[in-house]
């Protein structure tokens, strides 16, 4: 894939203007939404009521964080997984912190892979022990670098027929058969809490903008490490490179050179 | 209303200092209270406890974004419309995402008009849905052009009796018998996440700042939009955008000519 | 306590990055992450599935923020607190509008000191309150000066035997025997949403870096109180200083000078 490949798909996301819900953590639900309205998408977030049995349904793309849980059922998250799945609605799965010493809170996401999620992304720890792997984690932060998770994050993805992206300095992503490398990014957005939650949800409106599950985590992927670039290059702080990268994702689509 | 009045109205909310009470969702409630904050009022959100019982009462203002039943419950939110209305305190009705297809969570919302809101805001899409029109939104956002809700912002507003407040491109405010325009503003207000949520927020605010509802809707929508404005004048991404216009908020009272 | 030792145990807090836990309020939790994150820990925060019977034995170090109340219930902030208590892991209570006028919360707040923080902190208003004296908060905010809370506030500290930190102009923090006042900060540190809600995480951290109760309160109050100095010194407006204060704690270990 080129890099005039993925620019194309993330200037389809503004062309298009998906609608695009998300359960997710309070953490993360401000730069999350940001993060979507900056690349041209239409966020709608939580389980307000019947949201959860209409917006899957008629968004052009969900994107469930599990860490959700601490505001919402699991009856919730289910029946979001549940609707997006039967709708045929693209979704992302994020199993935050899976791994991390909650078994409860795992066996729970795990059993989200029954509703058939589009992608799933997450950080080495999490993807090595959603599929099956030992339990690395620590809190919500990774252990281990993502190159450890390349042949689980293929194997993985083949098993359950999904695409499987990790993050890391190289981001991996795999539909199963193919392994796409992203290099690229800031250390920096290890230090924004919610980087990557909103990575999942830039993901899925990638996928509906270009109409493939891998193509879309790759222009969702190299937006983000492109932006986080150009966010690293201008600011010191991890303040304002938080500011700064929701900036250049809403200026990606304007001719720079 | 000229220039003149609408900047002593928010330099009133700083003077007295309000406590303005709120429930709102979780990814607009930072937003929220930073801007009460950058006007000089005192924020707190949240249904915790026995606060929905008590700080309505003891509030100087309320305001209630709908959207606020993704992490409570319906009796929080009434509560809270029924004590402000038993206490006479000003509130504000924020219908975020009404009309957007789930009709439960609509139903709800128009609940809520037995407390009598002192002024309602949204967008020109969930203002047609709330006073009964068809129903055009996508998620959170609206379809359609705030001149497209005048016709219904003033009937609505003389039908229940209250002031109605649409926000896009121009502002329409309407307390039933006047039509108060409030143009400007910048385009970025629809890409920053609990842009409009906030404006709810502000607008109770100032209504008590005033002790007028129209009077307080005018002085926050415009407020917010030379803010808006001037946070456009000085920065390109979307990020850098939320920031300055905090600042332009805070920034408001000096003497800047 | 010299200049010298609170910006080593800042710095240790990078060193060992420790993995810190916390229920808080939707309002803050953001920006209390941010600021773990800016310090070089590790975040999770939220009562998500069995989260809070796991992680707080896992952790190095809690903060509960009792407004956690708005998303969590009654049972979830006492597991939190007990299972701490229980494995030894300090935490840090947070009684956030504690006073303001809601009994049962106020009544709920008190009931968690039966888990013995290892810390407590909050604004004069809080402390005064939470102490057994007079109710004067006005939502979140305090109506009194730090300096009035001086008394109470080592009372308080030698009589549950816990070190207790009073936010305002000047901190005061007492272990019950002595009393530091840690001065500086910038005035705009009321007019951030959770500033101080985040400042509760980064005393956390801080105690596990330290090793000791009183000397991480110190700790995390100086460097905010720096950081906040710095901040002020090159931003106007309230949004810009909150993004300055987590780059500038970002940036409290490069060598300045």
């Amino acid at each position: 894939m080129t890099t005039y490949d993925w620019k194309q798909g993330y200037a389809r996301i503004a062309e298009r203007g998906p609608f695009v819900y998300g359960l997710t953590n309070y953490i993360a639900a401000n730069l999350s939404a940001n993060v979507l309205l900056a690349a041209g998408a239409g966020p709608a977030i939580g389980a307000a009521s019947d949201w959860t049995t209409t917006f899957p349904a008629g968004a052009n793309a969900v994107w469930i964080n599990t860490a959700a849980l601490m505001s919402s059922d699991e009856d919730s998250l289910r029946t979001v997984a549940r609707t997006a799945h039967q709708a045929g609605t693209p979704w992302v799965l994020d199993p935050v912190a899976v791994g991390a010493g909650a078994a409860k809170y795992d066996d729970f996401v795990r059993s989200l892979l029954e509703f058939r999620p589009t992608a799933i992304r997450g950080n080495a720890s999490e993807l090595i022990a959603l599929a099956g792997g030992a339990a690395t984690g620590k809190g919500v932060e990774t252990t281990v670098d993502s190159s450890a998770a390349i042949t689980a994050v293929g194997e993985f993805a083949a098993r359950i027929g999904t695409v499987v992206a990790v993050s890391g300095p190289v981001d991996y992503l795999s539909d199963g058969s193919r392994i796409v490398e992203v290099p690229g990014g800031d250390v920096r957005l290890t230090r924004v809490t919610g980087a990557g939650c909103a990575l999942g949800a830039l993901t899925a409106a990638a996928i509906f903008a270009t109409g493939d599950a891998l193509q879309g985590a790759v222009v969702a992927h190299s937006a983000y490490a492109l932006a986080a670039e150009r966010a690293g290059a201008r600011t010191k702080g991890t303040g304002s490179f938080a500011v700064a990268l929701v900036d250049e994702l809403s200026l990606l689509n304007e001719v720079t050179e």
